[in-house]
Parts: structure tokens; sequence; C-alpha cells
């Protein structure tokens, strides 16, 4: 009922891929951006996470949407948006931004893509920045255009996406450096791609600027891919545990700071950049963050689907709640359940004993760690 | 799979209710607003849209959040965000505004309710508000404080929601003029319930303030409306097409602006009232609307679900795009499909043959109408 179900209705988009998602087998789809995003394919989460860490996949991420922010304005603006010091930003280079509200409230944690001194990209999680830009920008006057170009990205993931992507774009692409991009040819059209990606196998995504391409971008990756071993996949959720990759919306909302998102490495904390939110964020850190994020192993056999947080407790009884887990998942490599938590700051080393109340009634004991999972 | 899929991530959120929905046997869920709206309940969107024009009906319509927009400059911040003249409005009012951008753009058409001179709750469609409302303070440097309020709202919709809600709140509430609201006692707090609701069998919304109270509203207003054989439900395709009820992202996106979308009597064209967009809409308004929103009726037995656009065609030879279809279903009642759709200016009279170009492949006689449809 339900994965035809979340087709019926043109205000959740299909994206370019969407047809040859369907046709590849998809086994369901979430929502992001108000955009298809694939679930799952057959047989299982379980094999696509092997299938990941050993050879390429291909992703749909179209709803990982461009705001894009050009005019006399724009660096200013971007500037305004985050903590992060952007003053020496280069064109060509990828930067991860939190976006904070006034109170230092995250209200995404998109990739900034430097297309040139006066044009940025915002790739952004969950949340309808382009009306927070748009807001901004008309409340101070800026001079800028803030919109959604038609760009829908598809990644390739996996040990093997390289040589992959050598095959089909050129063996230039293998310079391409973590975190920059270049312009490529796709048939007689130059498009963006960079060594990017939500998982931590390596590899790259296509930001495709025409829809029209989307299902001959699809084939061609695909028809390159027959000799790495290529399947079509999604952003995995065990693999994206393991490696501490946080999603806007689970591990983070408006109510958590960058600071204990452990972001700080992003966040200018002088008075060095004028941004939204720098008071709030200079008191926070004063203080110091009374929580942060962590990682949870835990026992007691596969762990049900975490549709809503979970309490971590600790203390002699374990009846103190000190986090709450956000995302969790059984990982076949470890043999244990992985976890993603805000930990409370008495109750944050690694080591810490605690108790987690999954879903499913039972009490699962555990213990806190760092990030990522080994 | 899908169905529970959808719950699997704390990112698309929970409701207070949905245990409660679930118990009741919902058939799959859709998103809207990060958060899970209900999309049909056993054993068919006929058999609910046959039983809300007859009984009454319990909806979970939470994902309908309120940005809550409070201080001294809450009013003028209002007033910018939307064409309509709100210098008449009155405490304990709702109102249909629509909110644009600067390029007259629609961003969101929500209801605004006055709660004081210098509170407002603006009742959302799929997108985020919160944060153009944000942007726009943050940018004018507005003092107003600008959140999302622990609201869940639960709808009571049919022809016998008044007698039901007036067993449940008392006598008074018959008296609650349609769009206004007052404020009821609910287990000794103070909760608002406004005349009002996404369909035209008429019914009250109660935005029940305190999400640990929703399982308990829950079970009172089914309790209450088993003599009137109440049932559980959610906004019927069906019955909102037929009755013309647009939904923000399937009929109008930023690409629309209000005077198309059938909205000009909530736009003050003159130059009476400061709002974004007001130069840009008053230029459109100026030109005339070159397409607007109509019914179109059509042949060829049950349509599909309509996941993407669908051309309508006119013409000698029905080869002209005049328009596309944006929501469809076949109306048991009418014993045809209806559909809403944009139609460009010399093709919208009444009565106009065209050709609609179904997913199915089918090509399916019809003709535009006025709406609601009859």
């Amino acid at each position: 009922v339900s994965t035809s179900g979340l087709n019926m209705s043109r205000r959740i988009r299909r994206t370019p891929y969407t047809d040859k998602v369907e046709a590849a087998g998809v086994r369901g789809f979430s929502v992001v951006n108000h955009m298809l995003l694939p679930k799952a394919f057959q047989p299982s989460v379980e094999e696509d996470y092997w299938h990941l860490r050993e050879h390429v996949q291909l992703w749909d991420v179209s709803c990982q949407r461009q705001v894009q922010i050009q005019g006399p304005d724009a660096a200013r603006l971007v500037q305004w948006m985050t903590p992060r010091n952007l003053s020496r930003a280069q064109v060509g280079q990828c930067m991860y931004v939190p976006v904070i509200d006034a109170d230092a409230g995250l209200v995404n944690d998109p990739v900034l893509l430097k297309l040139a001194d006066d044009r940025f990209w915002l790739s952004i999680a969950d949340s309808d920045v382009l009306l927070y830009a748009k807001g901004l920008a008309i409340g101070a006057g800026m001079d800028v255009d803030v919109s959604e170009p038609d760009v829908s990205t598809l990644a390739v993931q996996g040990p093997k996406a390289e040589n992959l992507m050598a095959g089909l774009f050129g063996e230039t692409i293998r310079k391409v450096g973590f975190f920059r991009f270049g312009w490529f040819n796709f048939q007689g059209t130059r498009q963006l791609i960079a060594r990017s990606g939500y998982s931590r196998q390596g590899g790259f995504e296509i930001y495709l600027n025409d829809s029209a391409l989307g299902p001959a971008l699809w084939d061609a990756v695909w028809d390159a891919g027959q000799a790495h071993h290529i399947a079509p996949g999604c952003p995995n959720l065990i693999e994206r545990i393991e490696g501490g990759l946080f999603s806007y919306g689970n591990e983070m909302t408006r109510e958590n700071n960058p600071l204990e998102i452990g972001l700080g490495k992003y966040c200018a904390l002088d008075d060095s950049v004028d941004y939204i939110g720098r008071a709030a964020l200079q008191s926070i850190a004063a203080k110091g963050v009374q929580r942060e994020m962590r990682g949870v192993l835990f026992d007691g056999g596969p762990c049900p689907p975490c549709g809503k947080p979970w309490p971590v407790m600790a203390g002699p009884n374990r009846d103190q709640p000190v986090g709450q887990i956000t995302s969790a998942a059984w990982s076949p490599r470890l043999q244990r359940n992985v976890g993603l938590s805000m930990i409370e700051r008495a109750f944050w080393q690694p080591g810490q004993p605690v108790t987690v109340h999954s879903a499913d009634g039972q009490q699962r004991s555990g213990q806190v760690c760092s990030l990522p999972f080994a």
C-alpha cells in the first residue's frame, strides 16, 4: 500500500531517477525536502551494507536540494548563516557548515559549495533552508537571488567508485581531492562532480544540472559500473551509524547547538567573523556544553527500528536518564547494536556502563564509546 | 514494509495520536512538515468519503504545525508576510492567509489565528514557514519570538461533529462561528477550539496544547462519538477535490502566485498595506493572470493516483497543452473522475472540451468546470 502510496501526491516530489530506482527494485521510500529518497533495496539493509563496503553503489540523493545564493551580497549572506569562518573558502571547495538561528539552534547542516566568489550552493539536509535564506535576504535588504536550481545529485559510493568514475569521466577525476569538486563533460554538458558523499567508503557526488539528463546519467553510471559489481543503494543506516555520520532531524534539531554535536571545529568562537547566533554560541562555549553526541554499543540481539528516542540510563541503579538514542541498528560486523546518543557530561566517558530502553520494552546493557565505532 | 518503514526515523515525527491511529487501523502515512499524516483507513478512501459526508470523523492533523509569532513586532511581521489586509483582524478569528515571497510566489497558505494583539499562530501547510519568519525577523531586526509550540491539532469533521462536540465540551460550542475560535475546558486545561477544518462537511479543530494529553483527548472524542457513528479518518482526497480545497505542494508551489490560485479576494492590491511581494503582485494583477485553477471532469473509468502532473490538452486536434492536473480521483458520487488543474486563460471557460493524459497512458476526454464541483 504505502510504497506506492508515497508516490500518490505531487507534493512529495519524484526525482529524475525515480523511474530507474523503481525498476531497480527499491523496497520503499522516505521523504526528505519534500522529495523521495530510496530507503532500501533487495534483499536487506545488511546485504546493502556489506556490498557498500566492498564494491560500489549508485544512490539517488536528489533530495539533497541545492539552495543557490547568488549576487553581490551572496558571500556576506552565506557567512552570516554559519559560525564557520569562510574567509579562506576557495572556488572548487566543499565545506560542511552548520547553519544556526539566533539562539544557536541548528537549522540545518548543509555542505557549502563555492562555485564563484558571488555564487554558492548549500546542499541541504531536511529543512527549508531556502526559506530561511530568503527571509534573511528580504529582511536585511540584501542584493542576492535565492533559488532552487534544477540540480539532482547522484552519488557513486564505495571503494570501487574511483575506478568506475575514471572510466566514465576520464582519469583527471582521480585528482579531485576530498571535499573538492571539478567540472566534467557529460553528453556535451558541463557537470559539477565532487569527491564527497554520505558514507565513509569514499566516492563521488554528481550534481546533475538538468533533470532531462537524469535517466541517461543513471544508465551511463550503471553501464560503467558493471565491471565493478555495481548495485543500486541509498544512505545505509548501519554504515552511517558506525561511521558517526549524523542526520539532521534525528541526531540534531533546533533544540541542539553545534558544539554538543561535536561541530566545534567548524565554529569560530572569537569575534573574527559576524554570524547569526554568535553571542548565544559564545555564551554556551563559555559555560561548557552539558551533553555531547556519543556512540552506544549495546546487547540483547538485533534491536527494532528507532522511531522515537530511546532513553539511555546510568547511575548505580541504572535509573538515571543520561541521554537518548536517536538512531540505532544491528551491526553485523560488530555483532552488537550500535546507536547514536546525546550523553550528559558526567557520563560521556568511553566505557561508561548504560542501559538502553528500546521500543520493544527490553532493557539492554551497553556502554558509551567514542565515534566513529571501531 | 513501508508503513512501518516510515516510522523508522525520529526525523519523521510521530504525533501524540500516532499510537491511537495505528490501533485504529491506519493503512499508511504521508509526511507533512516532517511529521506523520494518516493517509487512509480501512477499507478504502471511497468508504471513508461516504462516511465523512454522513457521520463524523476523527483526524490526526498534528502536522498542521503552529508557527507562533509573539512580541511587540508580531502584528507587523505577520502583516508583512501576507497580501491579506489584517488591519481588522479580531482576537478569536481564523483567517486564510496566502504567504508569498518577493516575486509573489506562494511560500505557504496557512490559517492565521489571532490569539492576542501581539500573539499569532500560523497553522501551516507543508513548508517551513518558521524558518521564513525567523529569517525575516532576524534580517529586519524585529522584536518578536518565533517558535513552534507544543500544539497538536485533532480535527472532528462531518455533519455530526457539532452534536458530538456539544456533548463533550458543552452547548456553548455551538455559538462558535465559522473560522472563529474559543477556549474550552479539557481535563482542567484551557484549549483552543475552532470551527474549521480541511473538508466541506463542517466541523471543528482542537488545537491541543500539551502532547501529554493527546491519548486522553483522542479517547474522549472517540467515546463521545460512539453515539454519532464516529470513525477514524483523514483529509479525504475525493472530498477535498470535489470541494475545491487546494493543497500546497500539489496545486500550488512557489511557481504560482495567489491570483492564479483564485486567492485574489485575500490580496490587497492597492497600497493600503505593506507586504513582501506587493510590487510583483500588483504587476501581475495589472497584466491580468494568464492561467487559473479550475476543475476538470473526465472519463475513462477510475484514474490512477496522480503522482506527477498530467498534461491537459485542448485545441482542434487536442494537441495543445493548456494545463496540468495536480490532484485527481474517481468520484463515486459523480461517477466520473475529478481533477484540479491550472488552465490557460483562453481555455478556462466551463464546458471547454479537453483531453487528459493520465499516468496509465490513457487519453481521457473531459471538460473544464468551475469549482467546487457540483
